[in-house]
């Protein structure tokens, strides 16, 4: 490998330009070499070159054949991921892939071996914990200042619900959506979780309802170290992503709570207002997208730790148990790794 | 009844005393016209005589016995609330009545009926109610703001665990220090709770364990009008006194946070810092305390509306299925009252 | 004296009013042993009842010839409380006088030799010393956390303006307005003023500025121990009453906020909402003015200090000044008490 | 001019690199030509390579000799930058120059009549105006929020001083520190300074004052539409960089708190912590130099307005009459532009 690392992105869509964009701009050290999209077209040809990305293709097994490339990126429809994976690491590239590597436990675990074997560097795309306000509540776990872990709170709620047709295929709101926080729970408190029960509503959107899933949820976590953690989430907060935690211990307790554009408030007749949270996930964690494609960079380079192989499988083991409980209406335990 | 509501207090401990320094300093058109405690000495006498309450005796049936005293406060210890209540309803006594009413609900039941039958006032003591923040998240219920109610967060955490002793006859967590979360979870949401699951940790003391109690919770909660709520409680919170509610609809979330002593925010080398929120439930609730009882005046003249029969029952059927719930790891239907 | 400090409130408007509701319910071991004033009539004999004070007079006299009462407060217009201080001294009264003594340095002077020679406890009414926020500021002070003080800044805005038949004889906008803050000033930094530069305006009411008073103004200070502080003042703040200070030190800085009535913050698709500060002073100064009752029967009993002399003068002094840096365009030194 | 704009750099020190970086990763449409140094060394060589700038010479003449280069921007020291100004207005380039243009006003003059002659894009380097925070108090103001405005409070507070060598060529706090400060009056409140006020003292190091200068002052504005202003500045805040505006008018007020590096809010047995704020300009306003660097290339292609030539000149005759009222002890008067 040169000193540049030589980046292939396979996945041309929304999340795939975000990460085009900051590999070009805020990333030091790397080089998109290639974008491969089977719908690649004109449009994507010109949005791309005016990222300096030259090489635009269809098929990802250019990319996966080509010597000079060293890591991979898996932007492609979730179906995908875990196939694309193994085949990268044949391949002998690094990985980062988006989450999830796949909603079946079995197939994960299995990719995870073959990456193994590889001996690549395997990076799932959970973001949020690159997020600054995400990672001072972690500090004040690691640093001691919370002590103990008794309790974590996490409070995830979109600004608006997806559209059907993704609701449908999404695998619903446990595996599509609360798998970030389940991530987000096993990092902030740094033990995993070994029991889950989940409650579930449909308040947002009745359609949801017919595709046999659910717009709201409270879900109750046990973990290891004997802490208890509650997650609540919601698909339509009308005054914009609300992304919220909170960790309490035996010496104290540490929360987040939103980004906001600006600390402004006015203050007039009508009351008194501050801006509302950044809109979405784009907005919100914009900083966490470039900041996880440094740590990529840095884990290819020289080693340091990125969400893996764990991160990948337990969180899926998590919402399989949440869909589980919810099913049955009692606590399901989750599965060792 | 004269113009002005005479009152005897049964209990001269130390809820006892905030209702009588209220009554006497801080509400408009009452006398406090005696103060009944078996255990009554000298001290009690002088302590009472400073807030110009010359009349305290060891029996409180003097009280009920005297023609000229329209009301009591029963602030005896739990179990004698139920027996207490049956003879001042009997008596003819408005009652005001420490929460719980009893631990049992068919006790509770039994009471209640008496003092329907009886015609007078009931109020039941969560103070909470009353409190500023609480009321003004219910009014952003109330008047529509939040819009249709999805989700309740509560946070109730103490600054420290009472004494083991304490914790013996307390009835456990559930009835004695979450009933006012269960309480204020159907004033906030407007709505009454029709499903319970509890999580339970003993992580703050063992000997709270050994006690067979816990000190540590997660409780969901469902309501008949299909919302969804979450309670967590702590034993131990080190920075004090720690009490938010949030509701958050269809159109928008309403949440509160904690009180502090002042508004003085503290910048130097070390970081940024505020206030601790204020210690414990006396400080915390200082100005509830005076509210209900201007409230419990104003429902002896004027019939306004008190947390009554239903909050006094309904809370501790709550509290059963909670306790329930942990004992069989089971989510558990709460009775209809 | 006895063990109750038995009170006589001359005059019976606004504030007179506010300090007998707070002796009769918020303070103990005082009694308002009367009231006085030229206007009393049926109504106010039928409020004064309603609070336990059944002697209500013409003639303030009567309570100056009361072997019975220990201590008056003045409540009456601005224009006879040198003069009212004055006799109450010479009949060995204790004074409690509201703000400003009078509007000439002189009889200040005068009137404060007259009461050292009495020897009585002497109290003016500067309550926002008693305020929980500024307190706090002041402890920071104190207690060294923010060191050695370089800058001061107050923020301090009416919610509107008085009438205009009051700003004609209110000595305008810094001897009416200013001079708590001036005060304030003093007390925070512990220091004295010995310079001020007034700049102003009239851009809230031209008809203030026809009586030849402003209703905007910065105000520069130089204080004795070399910090500098600025003020702000407005006779209209639309979103209400808005009271803030900041001490700025070699340390750190403290800086309080404005009360409001709640902390609860409202999130929806408009914005994040909260509440409005407190309305006035009666809202915001509530618990200061019992405060002060508190310590004013203190200072009698045990001695202990409270805003006197010094304060009565030295704010005077400088708002004389400030009037004259306004007239002159230029910093005007504040003479040495 | 090709579709991209070309970009000499002049002076590659610390803001010289800045803009280096923020052109090459985070503004679109731009390429940086050369960079221009007369102590340039191979670290700057090696350090540009890194940035995939090729061209580092020692000569800024050949920038403004190479036809293909568009624009400029001047980084190299004060003194300079009136000169270098003109020879590239001359050779037609468009220029973004840091502040101050020069510290004498008649330079000023000069050198903006060259720039005007030439017809290129001017821009001064006030980036704070590109800040969300202030832009968001400025668009409360715009948008007719807070109404006519009354009053302008800034607090501009550094981390700590800078070096004595510097303060002795920086023209002192108000040209050079003030300075950014006295922008923001104009661009907060719309409106020109008419007269100044300014107090001063040495408080934080006496090494300052021996040098003619202050570090800490009081600063009060009178604005052509009839505001009121005040800046208070010191050269050292132990907690961070302080950065806050308020604007207040009569419809209500707009005001900016510190930006801080998360909204953690950690609460424990000692206190309630946040955030220091973020620790001195290249943080605080990292944000705002790539957003001043977009401004520049809008500029040039579309003409969008920029801080231009007025606000390069009123800024330094409001600083150099803060100097003259220093020194007099007495309000000046600002010269019309």
């Amino acid at each position: 490998m040169s000193d540049i690392v030589r980046i292939g992105i396979i996945g041309g869509g929304r999340i795939g330009k975000v990460h085009a964009i900051n590999l070009t701009t805020r990333v030091a050290g790397v080089k998109v070499a290639a974008m491969a999209d089977p719908f690649a077209n004109d449009e994507l040809v010109e949005w791309a070159a005016g990222q300096g990305i030259t090489r635009v293709i269809k098929d990802y097994k250019e990319i996966l054949n080509d010597a000079e490339i060293d890591a991979v990126l898996i932007c492609s429809p979730t179906d995908t991921h875990a196939a694309i994976s193994q085949e990268a690491a044949l391949a002998g590239k690094h990985i980062f892939c988006e989450k999830p590597l796949d909603q079946d436990p079995d197939v994960i675990r299995k990719t995870l071996e073959v990456v193994k074997k590889a001996g690549v560097v395997f990076q799932i795309g959970f973001n949020r914990r690159f997020d600054h306000n995400f990672r001072a509540v972690r500090r004040a776990v690691e640093d001691g200042t919370v002590g103990d872990v008794h309790i974590l709170r996490i409070t995830s709620r979109d600004p608006s619900p997806p559209p059907i047709d993704y609701v449908k295929v999404s695998g619903g709101l446990f595996m599509d959506m609360a798998i970030h926080d389940f991530d987000m729970a096993r990092f902030l408190t740094g033990s995993e979780v070994v029991k889950v029960h989940a409650a579930g509503a449909v308040l947002v959107d009745p359609a949801i309802g017919k595709e046999g899933d659910i717009d709201t949820a409270i879900t109750t976590l046990w973990f290891e170290n004997g802490a208890l953690g509650v997650i609540d989430n919601s698909r339509e907060a009308v005054y914009g992503y609300d992304q919220r935690a909170e960790i309490f211990g035996n010496k104290g307790s540490a929360g987040s709570a939103n980004d906001a554009p600006s600390t402004v408030v006015v203050s007039d007749a009508q009351g008194v207002r501050a801006d509302k949270p950044l809109f979405f996930f784009l907005e919100r964690y914009s900083e966490s997208f470039a900041e996880e494609m440094r740590d990529f960079t840095k884990a290819i380079r020289e080693g340091v730790e990125v969400p893996g192989a764990k991160a990948a499988l337990n969180s899926v083991l998590i919402a399989t148990a949440a869909k589980e409980s919810l099913r049955t209406g009692r606590p399901v335990e989750v599965p060792r790794a």
